[in-house]
């Protein structure tokens, strides 16, 4: 038994004898998560079994079995047959499904949240324009939020659309994506491009990040069903949280 | 203009006044790219156009243009209508088309090299099992190389494969994929998942980054054409220097 492992039992062991009347499995919830935050459990590491869990603890293995139930649910950690049980502290999100960091987030349990910081109607460069099959100076709406997942800031994104695909910027809420559905919009993510750097000060004033924690950057353009530009974004998603998957 | 292109134009007056020999669009090629090696010129950075280095320089639109091209044809810029000139120091890397890094490279006319530092036959944990499909201890190459572009260190790729598909593993050389398709063997790439973090120590020893530079960590499962686990990989790239396309 590896070293996190042995202080992970403690923590257990110290929280199940507390005397309290929350449930043992919820306890037993509420410690691996904690140890998930505070980087005692890392992402993809193996949990020990069942029951090794009820040997080293005095608790049933029902009991046990309830608690990585409740974890999976929650997203917290996945099973599968053969290979046990690992701890999943990050996010997985697919290159190619344009269902939007919202929707992937509360598929897996995870309470996912959105604050606005610019939602304004510019003239878009020569940059934007090229990306968007626009002239330079075309009317364009600038997005920019903050992502939350479990009231944690994961994410800033920055997006432009051309003024054409929005009635009323006040109406869109957490999900843009949802936003364009409800306009009969149907989004399709043409090409991501992901690369890596260190966080700058512009973006550390948005999401306050460890010193060594780089950032995901993912470019992406989407386009309408038809095939029309529909929305070109940068995000930056702490690397530590996120992963990305191509298939 | 900018700080940046105001100390380059200094940079390429020097150079072109030196007295030497070289024709001119071959020493501004030579101080355009001593620019982006430096960090002076970086990634998708827009260079001045035509007019305006024949102008600030004394020299013919002829001989830039010559230099462009030149630097395109090297892979060092990407030119576009309307958009203007622009440096390219990252290396683009498709996350589908199971080409392999050298063939990539090759295409862009940079040089390629890859040093292998293992080649054994051993037996695979859990983990790779898992993802080949084999049983626990079943017999691997475990192939770990350090690749180069053009002299530098930009990535290492650990990889493994199931025994049955390597006859000798001596005749691999720079690329294992043109050593499958040799053996009528035509991978395909059913997932890649890329996240980022800083390099430990480890990969420091293998390739040296500096400090602030993350890699990214591209995992990969290619299948043979029949749908089998050919080779599952972990490739850890600077982040300065590739970005990766999903589309």
């Amino acid at each position: 038994m590896s070293n996190n492992h042995a202080s992970l039992l403690k923590r257990l062991e110290q929280s199940l004898s507390d005397g309290s009347r929350t449930p043992l499995y919820k306890r037993f919830v509420s410690v691996i998560k904690e140890a998930v935050r505070e980087g005692l459990l890392t992402h993809e590491e193996i949990l020990p079994g069942e029951r090794e869990f009820s040997h080293a603890l005095g608790i049933s293995r029902i009991t046990v079995r309830k608690a990585m139930t409740a974890l999976e649910m929650q997203g917290a950690v996945t099973r599968s047959r053969g290979y046990g049980t690992q701890i999943c502290s990050q996010f997985e999100y697919s290159l190619k499904e344009p269902k939007g960091l919202s929707q992937q987030a509360v598929l897996t349990g995870k309470k996912p949240d959105t604050v606005w910081i610019d939602k304004q109607l510019v003239h878009c460069d020569q940059g934007i324009a090229l990306k968007l099959d626009l002239e330079p100076g075309s009317d364009v709406y600038h997005l920019q939020r903050i992502r939350y997942v479990d009231q944690l800031a994961v994410s800033v994104e920055e997006s432009w659309v051309p003024a054409s695909f929005i009635v009323d910027v006040n109406d869109i809420g957490i999900s843009l994506y949802d936003y364009f559905r409800l306009h009969q919009i149907t989004p399709v993510i043409s090409q991501s491009r992901v690369s890596a750097r260190m966080p700058d000060s512009a973006l550390q004033k948005h999401i306050s990040l460890p010193d060594d924690i780089p950032v995901l950057v993912i470019k992406q353009l989407a386009l309408t069903a038809q095939g029309n530009p529909l929305e070109y974004s940068i995000s930056y998603c702490r690397s530590d949280m996120y992963v990305f998957i191509a298939e």
